[in-house]
């Protein structure tokens, strides 16, 4: 099932997809449960939602797509150096900021992003000069949490997995270094563009989904979900450990190789770039830069 | 001033410390606002809050002191590395985790810890000896933002601050150091003791403020605000360069020496443990480390 967060013209929305992708049913929510997006599903109640009775589904020229959670409950947790073709391009080019010298991480390496820094597909990636001139891009599929767990064995994991989203890990390479800990370069205002839809877990065969990326039609990134160091339940179990997780917490799993502080030279984003990323089964989350 | 966020027998409030701390005077303000303790005065019509007309303060025999702010609106923000001879400490220790190898660094050490961590004064700090056994304080001054602002330049940063706390930024040091990046060790359930109390901007002279740690009765920490390597402005217009800082947030400003892992052999907490906090103006901040 795929989920959708809108606006109409008089409020905000959370739908289901038809089976073509072509249009949308909504739940009959009050406003203000709907403005939360896909958390209003995770709601201990939420099995029980009615669809609102409609006399034909919304199109989508009729709506404005939102994130599907557009405001997390709290920062988003974000997994780096999660594919090992990745972990290769950026010691190569010297961008590694661990420590660990470009060497395969132990343990999953683990940061934040705001909740503030979620925009919708289509929205723009707002890049400031005078702060980055590093900007970056990063496909990754996200996990959306279903059921609070502390402590979670990893034969437990998917249980507590709602299902999926695709999340664009916007980076500023330099502050990213320059401040060694990469809450601030992975935080700045508007860099994680998320959706476009939400997916409930059955949507996804983790062993096998492409995770691609496109910058102005070019394919710069071509991984797959199989290809992951630390595997979902390995990531629920290592986090949980000793961290609550609540439905509704957004893990963003780590991005395949193909960024573009791979490349040599960097080929980093620059104003109009427009950034495509497709995971079939969730959709195409796309993004234009725009210089302030 | 001095503000306390408090429970009664019948519902959260926050209150006014009398001169002397010995009395509280509540705000008269409905209980969903009250739970949100400091929060609560942020918000633009807070300058015309009135206090409730009782027939005389609360003694604190008769309340359960919460956090100043129980839930923050996002993670908190902090900063590592700030005091010199903290940065030494570390560094002569071996547990630079920064790739830095013990050095100043050029620009603020930036990371977070999750909400759902904030636990007040008196609250137990939970151990999980499967989780961590190098577990650590650290005591912080801890800024609370007043004024939203993005790109803020030193000059104007204090006109963003509303006040201050204290926060022990509790650290597991080996998963700290697994993880590499700081999020995991620094986030574990519990991890953020905060308070007594919250004060306003002028109740603290940034210029010369001590702040002392005490393990047991013994001093393990005694350093000053005026030590810091990045003053608060510099924090300030660094971390708002490209990010925008709310209302409620909240930047902890690093930790002076004398931490466990800066001692040879380390000399990190254990269940029964005792740290006390004080800083002048603010108040003692006390929670004792129990075993899960």
């Amino acid at each position: 099932m795929r989920i959708a967060t809108y606006r109409t013209e008089n409020r905000v929305e959370v739908g289901v997809l038809s089976e073509d992708g072509s249009s949308i049913t909504p739940y009959d929510l009050p406003v203000e449960r709907a403005e939360r997006g896909v958390l209003a599903l995770l709601e201990p109640e939420a099995a029980l939602l009615p669809l609102r009775d409609v006399d034909r589904p919304l199109g989508f020229n009729a709506i404005e797509l939102l994130a599907p959670i557009p405001r997390p409950r709290r920062n988003i947790i974000c997994v780096g150096k999660n594919y090992y073709d990745h972990v290769q391009e950026i010691a190569e080019q010297g961008f590694d900021t661990t420590g660990g010298g470009g060497n395969v991480p132990g343990a999953p390496i683990v940061f934040s992003k705001f909740p503030e820094c979620v925009i919708a597909s289509g929205a723009p990636i707002r890049w400031d000069a005078r702060v980055t001139t590093a900007l970056d891009y990063e496909a990754e599929l996200a996990v959306i949490i279903g059921r609070e767990g502390r402590a979670i064995a990893q034969v437990d994991a998917m249980d507590h997995v709602w299902g999926y989203t695709i999340i664009n890990d916007v980076s500023a390479r330099d502050v990213q270094s320059n401040h060694v800990q990469w809450l601030l370069g992975k935080s700045q205002d508007g860099f994680c563009p998320m959706g476009p839809f939400a997916v409930t877990r059955d949507a996804i065969d983790l062993t096998d989904t492409p995770i691609r990326c496109w910058v102005n039609d070019e394919l710069r990134q071509d991984g797959n979900t199989s290809l992951m160091m630390f595997d979902i339940p390995t990531l629920i179990e290592s986090i949980s450990a000793g961290i609550t997780l609540y439905p509704g917490d957004i893990i963003a799993t780590g991005t395949p190789a193909g960024v573009g502080a791979g490349f040599s030279p960097s080929r980093f984003l620059t104003a109009d770039d427009r950034v495509r990323i497709e995971i079939p089964g969730i959709g195409t989350l796309e993004n234009r830069v725009k210089a302030y």
